[in-house]
C-alpha cells in the first residue's frame, strides 16, 4: 500500500523495540513522515535508511509532530521519556503495555499537561503489524475526538477497536483476552500430557481434534455472557455445575493413571466443587465469576 | 429420518438415565427393534409407548440382541450388571464415562468371556444425541472389525470417531478434551471476572471478543503439536516463553487491581517462569508439557 506522502500525516513515534520498530515501518511504508527516537540510538539507524528522521532526544521528537506514538518498555519509561517534552497541544497515543491503572493515571498525568490522551492495546505480535490480513488489531480507549482524528493514521499497522472513553479499558480488554488465552493454553497442555505416553496417538492427529472441540465449546462465552448480565445463572444451561464437577472425578483419575500432575486444573475443579456444595448445582459457571471476585 | 425397520438391527440398551434415554430414543425413531433395562424399571415406561421392549433383567436384554449398548453410571455398575449375563458371541459397545484404564480393563474382562468390546466417549450433551446438525460426535476405540460391523447403526445417535485399537483410547480422548476445555473455562472466567467491575462494558459484548480471540489463537495447539512431534521446542515461535512470562506481571497486577484472585492461572504462570529460569525462554509452550508429567 503506497500512500501520497502529502496526505499522510507525520508522526513521532518514541520507542523502537521490536514492536516500535514493526509500527515504524508500517506508518513508513503507508509514505508517513515519521521523526523517531529510542533511548539507545542504534536501533534507529535501520529506519533511517528507510526514510524516517532520528531525533536526538525524545523532546526534541515529540517538538516534531502533533501526533506521538509512544511504545516503551513500560509506563515508567513513559513517564521519563516524556518528562522534559513539551506536551501542550499534543495528541498522545500510548501503545506501551501496562494496566488499566495505569493507562487512567497516564491519562490524567497528560491531561494535566495540556495534552489528548488515547491508550491502546496490541493484539498482535511484531510479524502481524501492517500485515492487515494477519488478523491482529489495536484496542483503543480514551479521548474519542483524538481517536476519530486520526483513525486511518492509527488504522495503519492494524485494525483499530474503539472499546470507550475510560482509558483504562484498551488495557483491561487486553489483559483479559490474554488471562483467557493463558487459561486456555494451560488447558491445551494439560490434554498434550495426558496424551504423551501414547505412542500411536501422534499429537499432530490430535491437536486439530481439540482446536476443533474447543472452537466448539466457545459458545459457553455467550451463555456465560448472558447470565452475568441476567443475573439468572441457571438460565440456558445444558450442563449444569454438578453435572460438570461429577465429570472432574473421571479428569482428576484419568490425569493420576496418565501420571499427569492435575495442578493447572484443581484451582478451577475446587471452586466448581465448592460452588455445588453450597446449593448451586443447577447453575452454569458464572457464578464462578463472583467467587473470584475479591472486593 | 426413517428407516426401514427390517434393515434395522436390533439392539439392546442398558441404562436410562438422560444420556441412555436419549440413545434410545434416536434408535427407536431410526426404526430399530430396541431392548431396553434400566436399573429403575420407571424410567423405561415412555419408551415403551415409542416402540421400545423392557427386559426384566439385564441378563435378558442382552440376550435379546447380538448388539449390546451399555451406558450406565460408573464402570463398576458395567461389571454389576454384566456379572450374570451370558456375553459369549455378544458385541458389548460401552458408552459409560470412564477412565482409560478402566475401560481397557472392562475390554479385557470382556474378551474373557467371550465378547468383542468397542468403548465409547460421547462429545455431547443428551439434547444433541439424534440431532446431527448440533455437532456431537462419540470416539470409539477397541475392536475395529465390532466397529466396521456396526458403524451405521453406531451412526444413528452422533457422528462417530473411531480412535484407535486401544479400548483406552476414546475415554482418554474425551478426557483430555474435557481438561482442555475446562482449563479454556477457567481462563474466561478469570476474563469476565476482570471485566466484573466496569459497568460500560456489557458481558454480552465483551464475550464475542473473547470468543474471536481464542478461536484465533487455537493455532497454539497446532504448533505445540509440531513441537512435540519433531522434539524442537523452538519451532515456528513468534511469542517465545520468556516475552509470554514478561508480559504474565501485567497480567497478574491486572488481576491484583480489578480485585481478582489471580488463582486459576497462578500454576501456569509459575511453570512458565520455571521454565524459563531453567534456560528454555527461547521455546514455546511444549516443554510445560513435558514438566507436568510425573514420571
Amino acid at each position: 500500500m503506497t500512500t501520497d506522502s502529502t496526505s499522510a500525516s507525520p508522526l513521532a513515534l518514541l520507542g523502537l523495540g521490536d514492536m516500535g520498530t514493526a509500527l515504524a515501518r508500517a506508518w513508513l511504508t503507508a509514505g508517513h513522515p515519521l521523526t523517531v527516537w529510542n533511548r539507545t540510538a542504534a536501533k534507529a539507524e535501520p529506519l533511517v535508511a528507510e526514510g524516517a528522521r532520528v531525533a536526538a532526544s525524545a523532546a526534541e521528537a515529540v517538538a516534531a509532530a502533533d501526533l506521538v506514538v509512544v511504545c516503551l518498555l513500560d509506563d515508567a519509561s513513559v513517564g521519563e521519556a516524556l518528562a522534559a517534552a513539551e506536551l501542550t497541544g499534543k495528541d498522545v497515543v500510548n501503545l506501551t503495555t501496562g494496566t488499566p491503572a495505569q493507562a487512567r493515571e497516564r491519562a490524567s498525568w497528560a491531561g494535566q499537561r495540556g495534552a489528548r490522551f488515547l491508550d491502546g492495546g496490541i493484539m498482535a505480535v511484531p510479524p502481524m503489524i501492517g500485515t492487515p490480513q494477519a488478523g491482529g488489531y489495536i484496542f483503543y480507549s480514551g479521548d474519542h475526538a483524538l481517536f476519530e482524528q486520526h483513525r486511518d493514521t492509527l488504522a495503519v499497522p492494524a485494525a483499530t477497536r474503539y472499546v470507550g472513553s475510560d482509558p483504562g479499558h484498551a488495557a483491561l480488554h487486553d489483559v483479559a483476552l490474554l488471562s483467557a488465552m493463558t487459561g486456555m493454553f494451560a488447558g491445551i497442555t494439560h490434554a498434550f500430557a495426558l496424551m504423551r505416553p501414547e505412542q500411536e496417538v501422534k499429537p499432530t492427529a490430535f491437536a486439530p481434534l481439540l482446536a476443533e472441540w474447543l472452537r466448539a465449546m466457545l459458545g459457553m462465552a455467550e451463555s456465560m455472557a448472558q447470565q452475568l448480565e441476567s443475573g439468572d445463572y441457571a438460565e440456558g444451561v445444558t450442563s449444569n455445575l454438578a453435572m460438570m464437577a461429577a465429570g472432574n472425578a473421571t479428569l482428576e483419575a484419568t490425569a493420576e493413571e496418565q501420571g499427569v500432575s492435575g495442578k493447572l486444573l484443581d484451582p478451577f475443579m475446587a471452586s466448581m466443587r465448592e460452588r455445588v456444595a453450597t446449593g448451586y448445582g443447577d447453575e452454569g459457571l458464572a457464578g464462578l465469576v463472583d467467587m473470584l471476585r475479591q472486593r
